[in-house]
């Protein structure tokens, strides 16, 4: 369903969650993706728009199409269990889709927690796996806390480096929360997003000193060159850093994956070829541990105490993690979702490579 | 042995680990700890001053030993499991010095780890345990990969809170890595740590504007009122909390240990009452996983490709966490550690309030 109306690529447009995950789903399976794994892709895709998180959301589903087009993604990729044991496994993602692959490891998770207690999943043989936070709620969703991190082609330095080191390697949980919506997190581990950088860029605009390093490693306010010179600054310095090795080992060295410059660009690089990302996903079933009730109650509790903690001049709200995103959610899902025009334009390219017409299938 | 003149309290010594460690021990013994139960608190605490972390290490055996002496921590506790599951427990550490508690939950880990693959141990009734990086450490030095976490009374801010909402809730990993010093990480999830506030307030000095809320919840560059007054910035804003309350969860509401508010001051609080910290300890036996070799080679070569790329300008290397402390353990083995005015200020209260003679226990 079209609220607004049709136009040209370069307005806004409120969108149905149901007619954004249809197209979605079509546009996966125009290009040869089974229907159920369409609307595995399609699920993750269309709640991230839903979140408002529209940098991760259907934005990406041009670039994946194409390099399911192109071979180094494969519509009749299916992940497997490489190995196994009984709080772990392994899971090969046969460059299926990331959003299949991912949403199977952390299943995978969820059954061994239940178990368990706790899970680790590291997966290889994926690629771009969009929002973190997808996979932590799949968790959160059902009683369980998660966690989901992956690594990423290099695009943040490390401390003193001259250029990129990690991915911009994002991390994300959630943890359910009763009453309240989950509390839920998703952070990359630079100071911003690389799509920040590229909006200065696009508008001439300068940026503050605390976003980039330039060409000699150096803070800069000129974003023109990135990403092809300089690096995103880690959050924190050495604390960011710090926890981008972290992802970085359970993403990638204990998974198989590739690592740091080993790591395809999804975006820019060879679409024929795999990228080979790698993904870790934890589970942890708080039922096993202490009676769902009082866990609940607890967190709760905490939540309550962070809504009415004593606020700083002019400020109306503490957040929790999520909340955000959360209200966001229950506006797409009354109003619709609103995407912003680069979304739009994506979109109408998404259409002419499965074939579609957007305007017939987001009716 | 103390190869520097005793003196005045106000000046630096160096002394030798074995030194430093058989006067902690000897201490803990004195107010009623087995020799056992000593020797693990001793390791903990000069393995942290060796490494040059003096602010965490043998400086806090005077506390340690005040609530030993006034009740709040029990010489004679014992931590217990309370309930387990293959990949779980949750440890009741029946207020025993936090350093004991947290070993035995770090050695659980490890035990559940190497037969599923990686466990989750949670701590009660604890107090504070020092450095998160030492019982990370010990999953490393066993060939696993090791997490640590505690949560603490709060000192950090929430973005736009008016005063601290979690503790500083430290945060440490370490990882194996063959011919290479483990990576290790060990953070706060604050902008700095309180300590530097301190020396600040001490010396009459201004601090940057990044560090502390002051009493209206704003920047500010004044710290004379720390802690009561005001609260630390969280590391990144909403990343740095976000991350505090993933470790209050972990740490705390799933462990069943005091939340927030409710944890006492191990260091301003009355000495006689348990403090009820929360701790989480996680082990991953890569063993399981991968082998050993294979995993310890690729993480060889993410550290090798840390030291060998670009540098900025005026930059001589780059350091994987946990280098600088590891560098700082080696000159400290070799030529004694070199313990703050502070910290020589500390011990000798320890060695009053123990009935010992410091100089006699350190020759």
């Amino acid at each position: 369903m079209v609220k607004s109306t049709p136009s040209q690529s370069s307005s806004t447009r409120i969108v149905s969650y149901a007619a954004l995950h249809r197209f979605t789903a079509r546009a996966f399976q125009q290009v040869g993706l089974s229907e159920a794994d369409a609307s595995t892709g399609a699920d993750v895709l269309a709640l991230t728009d839903a979140w408002g998180t529209c940098t991760h959301g259907t934005k990406s589903l041009r670039g994946y199409l194409r390099r399911l087009k192109a071979g180094g993604l494969r519509p009749e990729g299916k992940p497997r269990l490489a190995a196994e044991g009984p709080a772990w496994a392994t899971v090969d993602g046969d460059s299926a889709l990331a959003m299949i692959t991912s949403t199977f490891a952390m299943q995978t998770a969820i059954a061994k927690a239940r178990k368990c207690g706790i899970a680790y999943v590291g997966v290889r043989n994926s690629c771009h796996y969009g929002a973190a936070g997808c996979y932590a709620w799949q968790a959160a969703r059902e009683g369980l806390i998660g966690l989901s991190m992956a690594n990423d082609a290099p695009s943040v330095a490390a401390p003193g480096s001259r250029g990129p080191i990690t991915g911009s390697n994002p991390i994300s949980y959630a943890v359910p929360a009763g009453r309240y919506r989950a509390i839920l997190l998703d952070m990359s581990v630079a100071t911003v997003a690389g799509g920040k950088v590229y909006v200065a860029q696009t508008r001439g605009e300068q940026i503050p000193n605390t976003w980039l390093f330039g060409a000699d490693g150096k803070p800069t306010t000129d974003p023109s060159g990135y990403p092809h010179i300089g690096a995103l600054q880690p959050a924190a310095g050495h604390k960011g850093y710090g926890i981008a090795l972290l992802i970085e080992t359970l993403a990638g060295v204990l998974s198989g994956a590739a690592i740091t410059r080993a790591v395809g660009s999804w975006m820019l690089g060879d679409g024929t070829q795999p990228t080979n990302h790698g993904a870790a996903f934890i589970a942890i079933d708080v039922n096993s541990m202490i009676s769902a009730g009082k866990f609940i109650q607890r967190v709760e509790s905490l939540v309550e105490e962070i809504h009415n903690a004593p606020r700083a001049e002019g400020v109306d709200r503490i957040y929790v993690p999520g909340e955000m995103e959360w209200e966001r959610y229950d506006r797409s899902m009354q109003e619709g979702i609103a995407l912003p025009s680069d979304v739009v334009s994506s979109l109408e390219e998404a259409a002419k490579l499965s074939g579609l017409d957007l305007e017939r299938e987001l009716e």
